[in-house]
């Protein structure tokens, strides 16, 4: 199909379509004419993948350039993709040439968080598998200080079980990814359920917290429509 | 404690202080002469409380006022609380003087998105009591849809695996909530909880993601150090 068929497919305008081109973002159509390429399914569907990844997740266009290379270049290893997927590794350094690059010294550039060694303590007793630079631990860390500064009773400690429930989701998220698919179809997917879910996953909690809440806390108001 | 101590205690700087407290975000201090105030272990709490909600979770502003303002007017109804925290109900229409507002049309403002019907089924499916306005539903219905434009074979009977640990969280949240402390801790508590743990749901959810990841497809490079 010509660049304005794959525009009207995707609701991608030309000029955008061809700003991915220039990027890499986007691979080449087949050349037909001096000026003019064919373009297949293969690229309807990587717009698609590009617009939902800015459009729905809010990613840069810089973010996403580097997932779909991590995509394309590391698709026979889906713990490589999944490894630039989670900030774990660079995507500069994450090239095979590099193998020892990605562990070195991941906290020198940014101070630890005060909640770090706590977030440490939690991974130890989950029993994970995880490297020194995923910077969820960060995240994690600082969350833990925050419920620290607050004077909450929550520590590492009261965090157990929902890392429980985590590990039960990424569960289900590893079993998603694995199958007889082709490498770039498997690639992609763990593209999509990493982060596709993302807010799929917290959606879920406050849909399920509203619920609960109108169970436990909703007798307050008998006229509520939601009080049991 | 005066104005400088209350600001050395909690690292805000005293022009943002009384900022807060021309915004009715911080309550008055306890009057000592004409244009002097004592503060006490309450305002370094809420302080706490303020920076904790913009700067750790980046609400803005105006959110984190609305927040504070549930807390404090309705804090005997923690399922109110509950619903201004998800974006059940805006804050302005919550007032116990118009119960009937909240439910009316929520939908009016904004279009369906496509994926709604979807989500609306997995909510129905799921038993949950969830109102017509939380926003959550939007979001899920968001996700399905775009997961429907990749062609992904997940669709919302492939999420309920994961909405039932969703729920499971909720239980926890619920959990955490309860007890017999003083009715404005209660309050602030579900707030911590349900917009504090956010970042540590997913955080835990991506340290979880790595160490399945290395165990079930880290066997590509047998000098990796994640490899079983």
């Amino acid at each position: 199909m010509k660049v304005s068929e794959l525009s009207r497919r995707t609701g991608v305008q030309v000029p955008l379509i061809k700003h991915y081109l220039r990027e890499g973002m986007l691979p080449p159509g087949r050349a037909t004419a001096s000026n003019q390429a064919d373009y297949g399914e293969e690229h309807v569907h990587r717009l698609r993948l590009i617009r939902t990844l800015i459009a729905t997740r809010g990613l840069s266009t810089a973010a996403t350039k580097e997932i779909l290379e991590a995509i394309t270049a590391e698709q026979d290893d889906l713990h490589q993709v999944f490894g630039i997927v989670l900030g774990v590794r660079p995507a500069a350094t994450a090239a095979p040439e590099a193998p020892e690059a990605p562990e070195a010294d991941p906290d020198a550039a940014a101070p630890e968080p005060a909640g770090l060694a706590d977030a440490r303590r939690l991974i130890a007793e989950m029993g994970w598998d995880v490297s020194r630079g995923n910077p969820a631990a960060h995240t994690l860390g600082e969350v833990l200080a925050a419920l620290g500064d607050l004077g909450s009773d929550i520590d590492w400690r009261g965090l157990l079980p929902y890392a429980r429930l985590a590990d039960g989701i990424a569960d289900l998220d590893v079993r998603q990814m694995s199958g007889d698919r082709d490498l770039l179809a498997q690639a992609e997917r763990a593209v999509t359920v990493a982060i596709l879910l993302e807010p799929a996953v917290l959606a879920l909690r406050r849909l399920a917290q509203e619920s609960k809440s109108a169970h436990h806390f909703g007798g307050h108001h008998p006229e509520a429509p939601h009080t049991t």
